[in-house]
């Protein structure tokens, strides 16, 4: 696996990141990592790895945009000094878009996405072990939706992006995708954003094995 | 218009109707007919219609499938003397299908909702005025999502039933799908079911002029 | 109509503008435009115009005097970099004359409300597409009382503004002196100055009548 | 004075009475006779006459319309077994026609009212030194409002009523007239009705008047 | 009367002239001037003088001494630009030295105190019409008890304070002293400090007679 | 001393007693026997006396008279199958009469006190093994006190009723009086009633030296 | 696995089967089965098996003693027609002893803990398809500890239980001490007994291997 | 016994001693010291020497570590200017370790922990009376539990640096230890460290013994 024993592991991002996590860094006891994705992942690592210990911290932030997580990256990222960060975000900044259509003050391009992309990628990968960047993810399996559209944009520069700076990505979009087969989107989040447990749960999945766990919780 | 000087027109179903209405009869000041489609009806009527008096009672109730409404029609419905009885009710009996596929003391299917509409129908119109039934709906465009097909096949039944029983019918889903060529479905509902102001004030339009309005509002 | 496709529309005023809009600029989802007649033109104009986008923003403030508003101006209104901004203020200038006439501190008079309307006019007309005047109201059909009388005074001088810079012109008084030959004050508005739905759905409608709406919505 | 040492005199009524007093009978410290005019009343008559003790409970009810005080009028009043009763009712009888117009089960009219009060009056003044009733008001000078006049008929009625039973009649409408010479309404109370502990205190001293008091307070 | 048309009387002291007053200066409606002595003041003056305004405002903080209420008397009374100034503090200099012995830090002793008020005479008389001084008091009638025994050394230092300064002096604990003849001090506040709405209507009472009233409420 | 291994203690009365105990009877955990002497009883015994226990609950209720704890004697104390019985009451019997004179019902006179204990005592005896018997108390010095003296008199009371049943007896008040030789009745209790945790310590040190407590806390 | 697609599945036990679960029954969206292992189990084999149903309700009441539980039984577990029960109880049993000993009444010894689940047993077995029995558990390491003794002895009863009416045993008490190996008490429950979400995650682990889980998740 | 008549005694530490203390300083009436050992040191403090007067101060906060304390310790003890400091210190320095044993930032090791005291020591001696170490405590009896092998390396710093700076030292550990003996440590404390009020009855006669108390509670 990619983490060793000791690691300070810095998950951000947006409100599916944030899950109500403690301020003003979610880590420890009680409201620490909150109660999403982060949460589980936790969870499973401590389980399955009781030997080895993972600092696991939080700083997830409900409703930012890439360019809201650009600017407080120093901050919330940097000074941490983390010996991994996982980043997931995006879809606020193309929600907006469809959401408040007249407010333009909020909607986040595709080039300013990947600019901010970028600009993170550069400051951190230099001081840190490594990155796993997770994609934004829209849980609708009708392609043709305008919003699922824009969304498989963001994602396809996301693995652009990792590609680029050789860091760890996950395709939570395709992970979705798979259970969608299965499942109705309402199942998994009424507003096809924010998941409830068994969504994360999905994302808890796609993170562990993408950073290559290497024993099994079940 | 359908309604004439005086004349108390109750509107139930779930929650959409509710919208937060007065206990236990949604009528009057202040709280009163709640904050959605009932209330921008209201509005409409006494800004149009000042030399007329409408009374209008709200008790839907958020959550409802059509078998809680047809249990609780002789205390909120029948009870109240109606001149008007206006009933939107059928999605929860869909959505807990896709949302709590294992739950199935949650699920009511078509034959039973066609049952729970049709007695309703039979118990009411004999002493009423005349009774507006409005269809559910799914603010979803695509018409392969497997809760839409469900929501047309009941959309569906309430055209039948409004047919046979020859009641004004709304067909509220048509009306948000003419609404979906210009915007996505996140504008009007972020959960594709519980509209905001801008939805709610396209449900009263269709009511307003299925119901015969003949003056302008604008 | 006055407003074209992107235009962004800054309401503000007093508490009948305010009416629990969100922090610090009212717009987009929810809390948003607040509950009052901002969020009722919005709802008409989002129904029936789909195909353009209207960014609208409220930045009423609840118990402002136009003093209160004047020095608020260029953080509230000339920031937002509207294209147009409507404005309604003034019953607060005159309400505490009467119901706290030994608190002098709280008082705005004629000349010095005129003064203020005027300042606003001159330091925004330069730089937006237009604006729009409401007038203030007293829901009292009393011409005798002396708050209305007061009242009209204020309407006058909004008129004559209106006029000398040659903006739109809503005479919200007019308005409601027309609805009170129906209905009683006390209909509209317990203190009748806060106005309930429907009185919110009357300056809503003369409000888009004014800026030229050119399709109906009933 | 008409009041004895050791009366028990019980004030019931509306939300004027109401004023927030303690449940399920307002007396003694703290919450008590609420914060209206029955508080300042108690206040006066213990502060003047410390060498007398008078029981002063209330059961005043906000919203109650004279049907609703008849409906509770053994338990609220006969149970207590008072010396004195006072009671002031008739408002919501009358506001409701004009702020629910629509709303008929609402609405009592004036003979309905006239039977409601004698019903009362029969029932207690045989067991009871004797009863003091004050009239409805409506803080409004313009005896054309529609509101005033109604309240005009319904004081009327009071007056008739006091006079055919040989009770103390308070005339609070008149002496609320007397002071608006001076005051605009909106002084007194922004919506006419619920009057601000200056109103309280114009009643009160009504009140004390009519029932003899024989000191000075100041 | 002391008090002229549109004079401006600031009270201020501790808690029994705070009584839950509006901040940051307590006047106007609803809030504003609390609900002890000040607002009792203020209806009876405005029930018995309609013809006339006086702009009352309250700055008592509950809790204050002389020194606190010294350290703040700039920004809470000067700055108010009152014509007249009412100020009742001391028992909080004493009661610290009853219930908290040993926390020296909290005593005001008899020396500093008369310092307190003396400057608070010396920098306001030259700017006002002229200073109303009410007597701490402590509704206690057995005159060997340590704590009253204090109370009547401050109440002294008031006196001879208000002689000196030729100021109206109101000798609080001497009305509450004629009033224990009939009932016991917990009757009017179980404290002893606090008074009730009786105990506030008695130096209401103490006050208006004080300043040479000139009409009868009752 | 009195109570043995594993006997059971039920403390009740009123508010000094309650003390926010825990419903329907306060024992065990948190909440548990409240905040007042019983908690500090409880404590000392189970600090000095680890080795042994005892079953301590409380049901006193706040506001009780002694009428108010006969009436609920059956359930709150028979019912418990107590070993030992504790009780404090009376206090509220007096001080109604002091702070609520004109409120006869809510008076309890000395022969209907001494009655109520009476009663207490032959219906509860016969089946415990002991009862505790403390006396009400008015944390006030001076014996002219009206209140004073009539709680005097309820002490002497339960002094003769204490001897007749042959019970413990605990003077309470006089271990007041010896305390506020040195201490001022405000540091113990601003309403002379309810006790601070240093009040409570008085008490609970006076009722364990009563049961013969053979071993020293401190 | 034991589980087939469509079986409903009751879970119930004391406050960490709980969990804040909905009430009345604890199933479906939100507040569904609770924060706890419950939750756990449903996001693992949903997210597992996408292509079966499992209907999952949680009837956990914080503070259950066996007892407790064994009176809700017919409400809570009978009526739900269930397919497979799983219940974890005997905690509370054990604490009380040691937490409260002085207080009797809540104490349940292991001959009373055995005929409870033997209850159980019996009333369900046949009509169900099978039972889960979980063991307590307490999670201390130090097998001399009193209460873990006590623990040990309730979990040995459960076993046998399980082997005498051949039913799934979980023996959580064993998987938490391989966890202690590892960690401290505190990481998992600083009171030993409520676990956080990683102890939830070990409950939910031996669960899913005891009932024949045959996917993986990681 | 140390303190002499006047003399203020600060307590500070943790969560043991804050016990939910008044802000900033906790003194005096209410809120004041808390509802911990401090309170009850203060309560029998009272009652047996009420000839004496002690100012006793706490300045406890929850969470703390002996770096927090050292950090605050110039605002929160030295600027008080007391006679007598106490502090209890230490178990969150600790308890980090164990129950976040990832969260490196979180955990104070022994010599950082012996600097920290010893700094206290060093700048606060010079100038107090003296100083009393209350010894931080595990309350677990097993000595073989490794947070509490570590706690006693803490225990015996604490010693250490007593003796070194010759000041009262109070083994808490111990006496907790003896009491051990007879109760399960659930009763003291389910997690082992915050004691309910019999814990702070067992650290309070600790606290009392060692400063040398010459006069008995009980």
């Amino acid at each position: 696996m990619l983490f060793e024993n000791g690691d300070r592991i810095v998950f951000t991002g947006d409100s599916t990141t944030d899950a109500d996590r403690g301020r003003p860094v979610g880590e420890g006891l009680w409201a620490g990592t909150g109660t999403g994705y982060v949460r589980q992942i936790e969870n499973i690592l401590n389980v399955v790895y009781p030997d080895k210990l993972f600092w696991i911290s939080n700083t997830g932030c409900g409703g930012n945009t890439s360019l809201d997580l650009r600017n407080r990256w120093q901050n919330d990222v940097m000074n941490l000094n983390p010996d991994w960060v996982s980043v997931m975000i995006g879809i606020n900044d193309i929600w907006r878009r469809f959401d408040s259509p007249a407010i333009r003050s909020l909607h986040v391009y595709a080039a300013e996405y990947k600019q901010n992309l970028s600009e993170m990628m550069e400051r951190t990968l230099p001081v840190v072990k490594g990155m796993v960047l997770l994609s934004p993810y829209y849980i609708e399996s009708n392609r043709e939706d305008s919003m699922r559209q824009a969304t498989d944009e963001y994602v396809a520069i996301c693995s652009e992006i990792a590609k680029k700076y050789n860091t760890v990505f996950v395709n939570v979009q395709q992970a979705f995708d798979e259970y969608l087969v299965y499942r109705h989107s309402s199942y998994v989040a009424w507003d096809r954003v924010h998941p409830g447990p068994v969504g994360s749960a999905i994302i808890a999945r796609e993170f562990l094995k993408a950073v290559g766990m290497d024993r099994s919780y079940i």
